[in-house]
C-alpha cells in the first residue's frame, strides 16, 4: 500500500463524523439549519497537476473547475469558495487573477476568503468549494444497486491530447480540453433527483468506476465499445484510463432514461470476484485503472500512471 | 506595495460578495438555512510558518489552532474542517495525524474531507475551518466605537520566547506556547455577544490593532505598560510586535465589563493622523508593527518581521 493509501487510510479512523462520509466520496455533506452543505478541498501543486509554464490563469480556472465538479457530482449549486494561494512573481500572479475571476463569473460561485503565503518554493494552491444540495437525499458513490445502468455524460481522452498538444506547444484551441476543463453543474442538479450514485470522472474511468462499484458493494460491468471517446479508436484503452476530462459517472434504475446528454455504457451486476468487468473481464491491476496521485512527482509533470495494455 | 498586498487589493476587486466583508475580517460570513456559517482558510508552509525539523504533530496543532482562533475571534463554534495535505515521509506523516487529532478532538471539530498530494517539494498545509455563529449580528474588526475600551485576553511575547527556546533545543514545557497555541473559543463565544468589534491577534498586537482601526475607522489608543507580556519587561516592544500568541483583542462599551478574564489596554479615540497610538505616539512605520507574512521566505523559519526599536 502506498503512503497516500496508508494515509487516507489513516484519517479515516478520524473522521468518523457522518458528513464525512467515510471519507469515500467527492465531498463532505453537512447538515446545517435547514440546509445541506456540500463541502470539498482540493490542492494543485506544480509539476503535479499542472506543468511549470503554464499560464497561471488555466491553473486558476481548472483549480476552480475541478472543485466546482465535485459540486457537480453532488447535484450542488455553489455559494462560494476559499482561496490558498502561494504568490509568486507579480505578473503571473496577475495572471493567476485573471482565470480565477474568468472561473468564478462562468459558475456563479462568490469568492469568500482565503489565504496567500509567500515562499520561495514551487507553488501550491488550494481551493475550498461551498456549495448547497439542490436535492436531498444527496447522490453519493454507494447507492448503486444491481440491474442499474451505468452512464457516462461525454467523451473522454480529450484532456489527454490537450495536454499532448500543450507539451508540443499547439495552439490554444487544441490544448483547451485539458487547460480548461468544464464542470457539469447543470446535469450534476437535473440528474441528482434520479441517480441511484454519482461521481465525476476525474482520474480515470476505470479507477472511478472501480471506486463507485467498491463503496457500492457491487460490480459494474463496462462495455468498452460503448464508451464514448474523444481520440482515435487505437488509444480506446487510453482514453478510459486518463482522468481530467470531469464528465459525470451515474448509475439510474433500468427504466430511467436519462435528463441530459449521456451514453449507457455498463450495467450494476451483483458483487462478485472483481468490483469492475471491462467486457466481461477484470482488468489486471498491472495494467493499471487510471491516475494514481501518489504516483505524482516533481519530475512528472501530470500524476504519472501505470502503462495501460 | 508588496506583492502580496497588491494581490490581496486585486482579490478584493473580485470578492464583492457580502459574505467576503471585503477580505478585511478574519472570516466569511455567510448566511446559509437559518443559519450563520463562519468560513475560514489558513496554510502553513515549512520554512515560513514552521521549521523544516519540528514535529510535525506540532504542526499538525497549530494549523488546526491558528484556524479555530479565527472561528473564536467571530464567536463561532466548530462545525467541522477539511485538510489539505503535502504528503512527506511516511514516519512524519504519521505523527501529523497524531497531533491532527488530538487537536481536532480538544476542539471538537470533526475532519469532514479534503485532500493529499504527493510532491518531492517542501511540505505546504492548508485547513480550513467551518463553523456557526452563536450569536448574531457576527462580530467584526470593524466595529469599534470612539469611547470604547481596547482590551486582551491575555499575554503577549510567550510564543516569542517558545520559539526561541525551541531554536535552542529546550524542554517542550519551555516551548509549548509557541507549538501549540490555544485558540480561545469558549472566550470568542461568551464576548461574541458584548463587544463591538473583535479579532485574534496572528500577525502582531500593534499590526493587527492598526487593522481593527482602519476597518472600524477610528484611532486606537493603546497604554503600552497595560499590555500584559509574558516576558521580561525588556522585552516588551518585541512582545508588542510579535505574532503567534492568539489573545483575542476587542473593544467594548464604555460601561460593559468583559465577561472573561481580560486585561484593558487602551481607548478607541476618534479617526486622526495615525489608526494607532502607542502612549499617544504614531509608532513609525519604519519600526515595524509585526508579522510581515509577505516577507516570509525559505531562509527564515518564520515570518521574517521588521526590526522593533
Amino acid at each position: 500500500m502506498s503512503d497516500e493509501l496508508t494515509f487516507i487510510a489513516a484519517l479515516r479512523h478520524i473522521a468518523t463524523h457522518p458528513a464525512a462520509r467515510g471519507l469515500a466520496d467527492d465531498c463532505a455533506v453537512l447538515e446545517v439549519g435547514g440546509e445541506t452543505l456540500i463541502l470539498t478541498h482540493d490542492m494543485m501543486a506544480e509539476g503535479v497537476h499542472f506543468l511549470a509554464g503554464q499560464d497561471p490563469a488555466d491553473i486558476a480556472w481548472k483549480l476552480v473547475a475541478t472543485n466546482i465538479s465535485d459540486l457537480a457530482a453532488k447535484g450542488a449549486e455553489p455559494l462560494g469558495v476559499l482561496l490558498g494561494f502561494t504568490l509568486g512573481q507579480a505578473g503571473a500572479d496577475a495572471r493567476f487573477l485573471v482565470g480565477l475571476e474568468a472561473a468564478l463569473a462562468h459558475y456563479r460561485a462568490p469568492l469568500l476568503g482565503g489565504d496567500t503565503i509567500a515562499t520561495r518554493l514551487a507553488p501550491t494552491h488550494g481551493l475550498t468549494a461551498i456549495g448547497r444540495a439542490t436535492h436531498r437525499p444527496v447522490p453519493s458513490r454507494g447507492g448503486a444497486k444491481v440491474g442499474d445502468g451505468v452512464w457516462l455524460t461525454g467523451p473522454l481522452g480529450a484532456a489527454m491530447v490537450g495536454l499532448e498538444a500543450l507539451k508540443a506547444g499547439a495552439d490554444a484551441a487544441l490544448t483547451e480540453a485539458y487547460r480548461r476543463p468544464r464542470a457539469l453543474l447543470d446535469e450534476g442538479q437535473a440528474l441528482a433527483p434520479l441517480v441511484t450514485a454519482m461521481m465525476d470522472v476525474s482520474d480515470g474511468l476505470l479507477l472511478d468506476a472501480t471506486r463507485m462499484a467498491v463503496t457500492s458493494g457491487v460490480c459494474l460491468a463496462l462495455d468498452s465499445a460503448a464508451v464514448p471517446i474523444a481520440v482515435p479508436e487505437a488509444r480506446r484503452a487510453e482514453a478510459l484510463r486518463w482522468g481530467d476530462d470531469y464528465q459525470l459517472l451515474f448509475t439510474l434504475p433500468p427504466d430511467t432514461p436519462p435528463p441530459v446528454a449521456a451514453h449507457r455504457i455498463g450495467t450494476v451486476m451483483p458483487a462478485g470476484a472483481a468490483p469492475l468487468l471491462l467486457d466481461g473481464v477484470a482488468p489486471s491491476s498491472d495494467d493499471g485503472l487510471g491516475y494514481r496521485h501518489e504516483r505524482g512527482s516533481q519530475d512528472s509533470p501530470t500524476p504519472a500512471r501505470q502503462t495501460p495494455d
